[in-house]
């Protein structure tokens, strides 16, 4: 029963996250900047390190990568990695969608992920094996029978080069692109799960990014993948695709691919 | 005390609209199409006949604007302009940051406005002479020293013709676009009266898309006007900006302005 024992610590991790955000939320704390000038909060800070803290007491032998402080190396084979704030605009601008990413891999594959969001107190939850579920309760993927049916979502057109810009435009022309729906981060991904969209498109996202994602999406029936259909693994490059209805995913790969 | 009997009423009106459009949040409905394609759900027609009934019996010599059934004439120089989703491609994804829009227009122009977010119950009130509220304590937008410092938002490019999105670039590119926000339709017009960012630009919006934003933002310090940095009437065009920080009006106008 390994699996219950990692689950319920990665739920604790949850908990102890969340605790360590709420009280900073619309606090008008002002923002830090980091070298490369993404928006950085104590709350992130002391969020990754209450998590840190219980890893290291729970599993010492488990390798830690945190988007704050880094990677502290393990022997086991499994890794956390962690994201107190994934979406951290939102969190400074006080929108109630960013959340707290916690991943487990096994030598460079992602397991179990959880997707939380502290001050809605909305939790995804998805392992390898089990069904996906939001707030306690599975949730399944929506079908979507033809591409142009498709509502695609993606944090902002900000974050692609403008070689990612004209593909993702080629796969955006493709979909249902009246209800193209920009912001929301890891949020996209549960609601995706969750039947309630059918794809994300993104690019230059790191291993923390997206980590937690993928047992949460495959858990409820998607699948996710990068640009070019294949599986996502630790080495895998930032270009990340989730789609509700895995019978959609040659088409998306083939739309994002043929921008001329 | 007439302006608190509109109050009074206007907050009726968000009461019943949110009656009606909570139990269809994530129930899983179908989007209907209009002609124009945008998302319509049955939560927004139940929502508007729900105000329009209230509107009717109350004040019957008003002219009403709605988003849903359109105009019904009135005599008294007075418009109630009703927006019953704002954001209805976040409300059809799940994403609790839509809005009920609520305004009273005299002879065109926007006294009185409500934001009513019925999830996450939360509601932003703003009439001239008086603070803007939400949840009932005043707000104000904050200070913002230079444009290079501002955080701006907007709810998508896709929402600009090429034109309004090069001058848009021209904006991005002066602000602090590292902390660009995309996505939230009328709620980031309640996070700027609330301080928590600096500027939305937008495109292509409706009087009832603004109508009820204008008393808020300026209830709590900051400006609203088009492009040009002319008051927003109801024959104003759909290109509208929220200033935070009325002391940086001239530096967005004419950064939007410059495009070459």
């Amino acid at each position: 029963m390994k699996i219950d024992q990692d689950l319920a610590l990665a739920l604790r991790l949850a908990d102890a996250a969340g605790d360590a955000i709420r009280p900073h939320f619309r606090s008008g704390l002002n923002a830090e900047r980091k070298d490369d000038a993404s928006p950085v909060t104590v709350a992130d800070r002391a969020a990754e390190e209450a998590m840190r803290r219980i890893l290291k007491a729970e599993v010492p032998r488990d390798e830690i990568v945190g988007e704050e402080f880094g990677t502290e190396a393990g022997t086991s084979g499994r890794t956390w990695v962690l994201d107190p704030i994934d979406g951290t605009v939102s969190f400074i601008a006080g929108r109630p969608i960013f959340g707290t990413l916690i991943a487990l891999l096994v030598d460079g594959w992602p397991v179990m992920g959880v997707i939380d969001q502290p001050i809605l107190g909305e939790r995804w939850v998805g392992a390898s094996g089990m069904a996906t579920t939001f707030n306690g309760r599975e949730v399944r993927t929506r079908t979507c029978r033809q591409l142009s049916d498709a509502m695609l979502a993606t944090t902002g057109p900000q974050y692609f080069d403008d070689h990612q810009g004209d593909h993702f435009m080629a796969l955006a022309a493709r979909t249902d692109h009246r209800r193209m729906m920009m912001g929301g981060d890891c949020y996209n991904y549960g609601l995706l799960a969750s039947g309630q969209i059918d794809l994300v498109c993104e690019a230059g996202l790191k291993l923390h990014d997206w980590a937690a994602l993928v047992p949460i999406v495959e858990g409820a029936g998607g699948t996710m993948c990068d640009w070019n259909g294949e599986p996502l693994h630790a080495a895998s490059g930032g270009e990340v695709l989730a789609i509700g209805d895995p019978a959609r995913l040659e088409d998306v790969v083939e739309a994002l691919a043929c921008h001329h």
